[in-house]
């Protein structure tokens, strides 16, 4: 049976442009730390990757350093621990908001009682006043406050007002961290815009391979104690031998996303409302989670009444369309929502995600349809008999 | 000009074995998180990957653990911070020999207090009379002590007494971490033989793919603080969505090198008979360093009096031989050896480092004795007039 992809937000399929870096790559031998012919071509490789990646966030090549992915830029960025120049610079406090993926929530390298979280509306929007709150309460003493808020939800596709919490930030002299994960390549990026002092990114959501990402600064002075020590590479931030295939695969992916956003973005766009149509006119009780605010336009996170996530997703997937139950972050979990339960709905009611790509197709749109109107004929309805 | 890569120990060019699993890897689109087809056939494919490595070193697949790398892996082992089941455990100092690797000498997240360096002999040897002694002198009441002693030197490619080191440790209720790194796939491994705790696995310097590695444990029971929090991946040791087409060239680099080993490293030992032999008649002055004690097959490291590393590395370059000055693990750095310098020699004096691999030929030896031949004939010889 052919397939139905519509889980873009839990891994992009590789990406020709990204493969295409990446057999390149493979063709050259060199270690980019070593001094020879083989070493400094890998070397002018990961440069090219480096401004790909900048230039898809506006940012300085000079600031972007290469991880294993989001999750270790994460883990990267949310220290108490830094260094401004030659000085040590302490955070007292990070606040994250109730609607962070794991890899931020966790904390990083924060102590438990180091972390707060900020509430967020029960449109899935973070909650400025709270934000403002618990900033004005901040202990200076202990150091500055810094801040976690996503640009984008993975789960229910919110736009987040983040240069509205840039400013709360900087007002009270901290930092911000933007996990850009779910951003990139689906709105307009720009950190300077944003205001933002740390992005987070990942190579595999945008088209690029497993087992890369980015934390990308928005200058060099104020850098974290590095997380992963050893050889001093990335300029000490972040040591280990370069992923070097992997990152000309990230470039590659980041270089394409950053071209023709707005006919891609359209595109996608009026595939999601031929797909949010459908569903309302096939089950008019169904809920979709954030559509009266901003998000991006690939996705879609719905509840059907009378339809459990667990057996959603596994029904979706018989019928040969791949979607997920909210976040794929961890093995096989299918758990409640911890972004529904911020959200103030009853996270046992169940959700499920459908995110789209840029090559996902009008029949994708009619598969996913037909699977989803036998589904909702065929789920039991609350209060109604066996 | 036809390059001769003969730098195997910075790095192994890509096997076909790795490659073709990479290939295959990347027609998947799943997230090996996910519950629908497409994240199950990803979770197979990483099972299967940890068989593999696991094979390699005699290992249970289930104490496998998938890394970025060696450098993340050895960041990940090297800590205070353990658990035993439930139990905290507290590791009171780190002691590591003279010759190890920047991401093992680092000390991962131990305190610079907090480690100590055992010294090793002329001739590259850990002391293990000078690690009885430091384990003597070991202050019980900070915690456990932990041993960190490398498998094989990457610069000189001396095999340590790594299970009579296991004895003074383990005699002391120790733990012993075996950076396996260099002796992966040139030597017999195996965990229990060895009675390390742990070891530390690259996947790019046996032929597969940069950017991932491993931390294999002999038990389940005792194991580090993560160093990376997030969604909870390889049993919530190491959070991040896994490399999947990472881990499986990393498996199939390992399979392929499990089989052959004898008549492999037989091959390579006659090339480097040839090799050497034919160095010593060209500069009869050539020193060898550990010539005289058990060596892995395939590295020479060399010093050809008059000829420093930075200068030697460059003019094999010109002459279309890449090799190196020691390792390469920081980049473009060409510095002095703290391996020479550990071994009593002046670093100063400098050395290059030859290291061959299973693809290297007759030929490749001709081709580097012909430009040793050339270099050696006009270098300046100490003493001698410009």
């Amino acid at each position: 049976m052919a397939r139905t992809y519509l889980d873009w937000n839990a891994t992009a399929p590789l990406s020709d442009a990204a493969r295409c870096a990446m057999l390149d790559a493979y063709l050259l031998p060199g270690n980019a730390s070593s001094v020879h012919a083989e070493g400094r071509a890998a070397r002018a490789g990961l440069d090219r990757a480096r401004r790909q990646v900048a230039a898809l966030v506006g940012a300085d090549p000079q600031h972007v350093t290469f991880t294993s992915g989001a999750t270790e830029a994460a883990n990267l960025v949310l220290t108490p621990d830094y260094r401004m120049g030659r000085s040590l610079l302490a955070i007292g406090h990070l606040y994250v908001s109730a609607i962070e993926h794991p890899a931020v929530r966790e904390g990083g390298r924060f102590a438990v009682h180091q972390v707060s979280e900020i509430a967020v509306t029960s449109k899935g929007v973070v909650d400025l006043s709270a934000l403002e709150k618990a900033l004005a309460e901040h202990d200076a003493a202990k150091g500055l406050p810094m801040v976690a808020v996503m640009l984008v939800n993975n789960e229910t596709g919110v736009i987040q007002p983040v240069a509205d919490v840039a400013k709360l930030v900087h007002a009270r002299g901290g930092l911000l961290v933007v996990d850009a994960v779910q951003a990139a390549g689906r709105i307009a990026l720009d950190i300077q815009a944003l205001d933002a002092d740390f992005l987070i990114l990942s190579s595999h959501k945008i088209g690029g391979p497993k087992g890369v990402g980015a934390l990308v600064a928005r200058g060099e002075v104020m850098m974290p104690k590095p997380l992963i020590r050893g050889g001093g590479q990335e300029k000490g931030h972040r040591s280990g031998t370069e992923n070097f295939p992997g990152i000309l695969g990230f470039g590659a992916a980041a270089e394409r996303m950053a071209a023709d956003l707005d006919s891609r973005n359209a595109g996608i766009a009026e595939l999601r409302a031929i797909l949010e149509a459908g569903m309302a006119a096939a089950a008019p009780d169904v809920i979709i989670h954030g559509a009266d605010v901003a998000r991006v336009a690939n996705t879609t996170f719905f509840t059907l009444p009378g339809l459990k996530s667990e057996t959603g997703q596994i029904a979706f997937d018989l019928e040969g369309v791949a979607l997920s139950a909210g976040s794929a972050c961890s093995s096989g979990k299918v758990g409640q929502s911890h972004v529904l339960a911020a959200m103030g709905c009853d996270p046992g009611l169940g959700a499920l995600r459908i995110s789209l790509g840029p090559d996902t197709t009008r029949e994708d749109m009619t598969k996913a349809l037909v699977a989803f109107e036998r589904i909702a004929g065929r789920r039991r309805l609350p209060g109604q008999a066996a």
